[in-house]
């Protein structure tokens, strides 16, 4: 029998097994709880027409059939092959202009976070702030390479810079460097929240006061309705922020195709100067050498058949998850009217776009009330305590809509009410 | 400026890199250096068709539309969608029969390699032990997660399990746990050589003897000529391999899949038993989520369209590759005849298969002079010695033959002659 090393069965890497394990022992259920986009707007066969777009666009570009063999067939650049295609998307869909060269192609943005952590943290006083509740996915990469972490608690109206300043200032009295703060700007997983112009502005004169880089992770932005704010990349007036990109929601997520752009320069060890971005493919050379070329080929498609814009791509996806939201605030206003909520102490947030809203609720909710709601009432969510690398979360509940039709939505809030309403009786 | 992490400036890291400088510097040259597979067998209408023939395979199996639609479009199982696949073919070819729970699908053997070790090392008295010269994907993992290295010298004509004996019984007695041996035991990279089946069951016996795991990884074997030898995880009774998988000779690099067969019982710090194989696809959930569902749609249409059987899907490629080995040869032994490299005390090795051969030389191979044989012969290669974790090779250049054509082996073999004819002269 082996021994594994001690820190593979942390809570935090357990929550999706978890959730799938119970979704698993309920098929019955309607679920809330994977923020998995919906499918019905794709096709199979579009896969292969976005792979041929991209290998039209190569010839075009003056590739020889031998050129666009072996881009496609041999090991490709550790980078990324389709970097051009991704920073023309940045300046026609999000206001950013950066090099071709700042920009690695990776496996989602789950790669891009543990290449930025990996690059970025040198020693044991270096510390990761972190938006809580926070994405699992960056705290997952921090424990990979036992980085410390700090949460800074979101408001319930979200992310406030000066619980920022605090964390910072607290951390540099102990004798610790924050080193980068993660955060979800538009639409946060899991809470739903969206950070207001002054903040986004308050918090890279943060960034640039106390040194810190930002790490900026926005996958719901362009498959949300409206007009988005300005990304904090789009802000960044002295290289403070590398922004990770994902193309799961806006494109397809089993395409694992994400990127990073790291324009900041970087001094190594020995004293050279490089791009950020050279020395995180580096480290990708060395944990997945590079990036499908059949994924990025059919990522590039989708990207080049509309001109670069995500938006433009995703128009009628961002109106559907839009719908779903506010299809999902209605069931919910419907079944606990204010009057109630109130009376029971159970509240929600209203976001305007995204996957997730977060329900407070006045009992403590954890996993064996899950169990309860998926056996007893026939639905499913996610512990907000999942998301909260510290302790907290004990009353809050993730929602997600993403993925659940018009008439699965309103049968879902009505047994969640009911749960709640049985569960506050309980008290 | 940022400050890097201290590590990344390191040389197995920048190996690659320089490289790919001196090949672009001299594009005129006949390189030996990559060690890529040949491209001449490859058509891009190929690609469509394997994924095609996956598709199809999920409708016959039974999936609806919706569910074939699912598996390229979403999320897929960290673990991987293929495992079936690759199960029956390791039982078709490799004599191997374990569960498909045994195995994650990673994106190529890299992955494999870093997830392993990162499941495996947990503090730093565990060493991980490779034969040596080595491949430099492992050492750059593990240096990714600051495990220690100790390499076990290859003898001339390769791997002797006494020195693997002596090796862990030094770790041992500095109090330090030998954890893991890696090897490629068929036709390595770099040396070439070819770990014979006393060699093989003599590893066995001091895996389970000295309780270490054994990490295979033969990306060579179904590339190469003849009936191969039996794998060492064909071979193993007691679970001390660990066998990394990849495709990216067999079936295309562009795809970036690989696997790991880890059929280990495990028992994590809370006392919980699994298998090994769960434990890498958490980990891997935390990397890169989980490997492109295109990628391995493709992979398993390609072995789906040969019954499993990597070697009858290689079989063209195998022949090639053995002859353009042979005719390496024949062109060293036509250039420096057998007298003639005894009087300057330059010899090769003569692997059977694989895509490289070592050759010794009397003077020091270093950068400087792989400088002089691109600009003043026309001549690529690669210095062992950034092959070796540590101090060696120093008298070493590895050969790759597999890119190239039969032409451009004859040049390439004159020019190398004429360099180290000019260098010996000099000495």
């Amino acid at each position: 029998m082996e021994e594994l090393h001690g820190s593979l069965s942390e809570p935090v890497l357990d929550t999706m097994n978890f959730l799938n394990e119970i979704t698993h022992r309920y098929p019955d259920a309607i679920s809330f709880a994977p923020g998995r986009p919906y499918d019905g707007f794709f096709d199979s066969e579009q896969v292969f027409a976005c792979i041929r777009r991209y290998l039209d666009h190569l010839a075009e570009q003056g590739a020889s059939a031998q050129d666009v063999r072996t881009a496609l067939y041999q090991y490709g650049p550790t980078a990324g092959l389709i970097r051009g295609v991704i920073a023309d998307s940045l300046r026609a869909d999000e206001d950013t202009d950066v090099p071709a060269e700042s920009i690695v192609v990776t496996v989602g943005a789950q790669e891009a976070m543990f290449l930025v952590l990996r690059a970025l943290f040198a020693g044991p006083d270096d510390v990761l702030l972190v938006s809580s509740p926070c994405y699992v996915g960056i705290t997952g990469a921090a424990r990979l390479l036992d980085i410390a972490v700090r949460p800074v608690e979101e408001r319930e109206d979200g992310f406030d810079p000066s619980d920022l300043e605090s964390a910072v200032l607290a951390e540099l009295a102990q004798g610790r460097r924050p080193r980068a703060f993660y955060v979800v700007p538009d639409h946060s997983n899991p809470s739903g929240t969206t950070m207001g112009p002054e903040a986004r502005e308050k918090l890279l004169e943060l960034a640039e006061r106390y040194d810190f880089l930002v790490l900026e992770d926005s996958p719901y932005r362009q498959v949300s309705p409206g007009t988005p704010l300005p990304t904090l990349k789009s802000r960044d007036r002295s290289r403070r922020v590398v922004h990770l990109g994902s193309y799961s929601k806006t494109v397809f997520p089993g395409a694992r195709v994400g990127f990073v752009v790291a324009d900041q320069r970087v001094r190594d060890p020995a004293g050279g100067e490089h791009l950020l971005a050279d020395e995180l493919a580096k480290i990708k050379s060395m944990v997945t050498v590079n990036t499908s070329s059949l994924s990025q080929a059919a990522v590039a498609g989708a990207l080049l058949g509309a001109q670069g814009r995500l938006s433009q791509l995703n128009a009628e996806a961002a109106a559907h998850y839009g719908e779903a939201m506010r299809e999902m605030l209605r069931q919910l206003d419907a079944r606990l009217p204010a009057e109630r909520r109130e009376a029971l102490g159970v509240s929600w947030n209203e976001p305007t776009g995204g996957f997730f809203l977060t329900m407070r609720v006045p009992f403590r909710v954890d996993d064996a009330r899950l169990i309860t709601s998926a056996k007893d009432f026939g639905v499913l969510w996610t512990p907000l305590t999942h998301f909260h690398p510290g302790a907290g979360g004990h009353h809050g509940i993730r929602l997600s809509t993403s993925y659940l039709t018009r008439a699965e939505i309103e049968e879902g809030a009505a047994r969640l009410a009911r749960f709640v309403e049985a569960q506050c009786e309980a008290l």
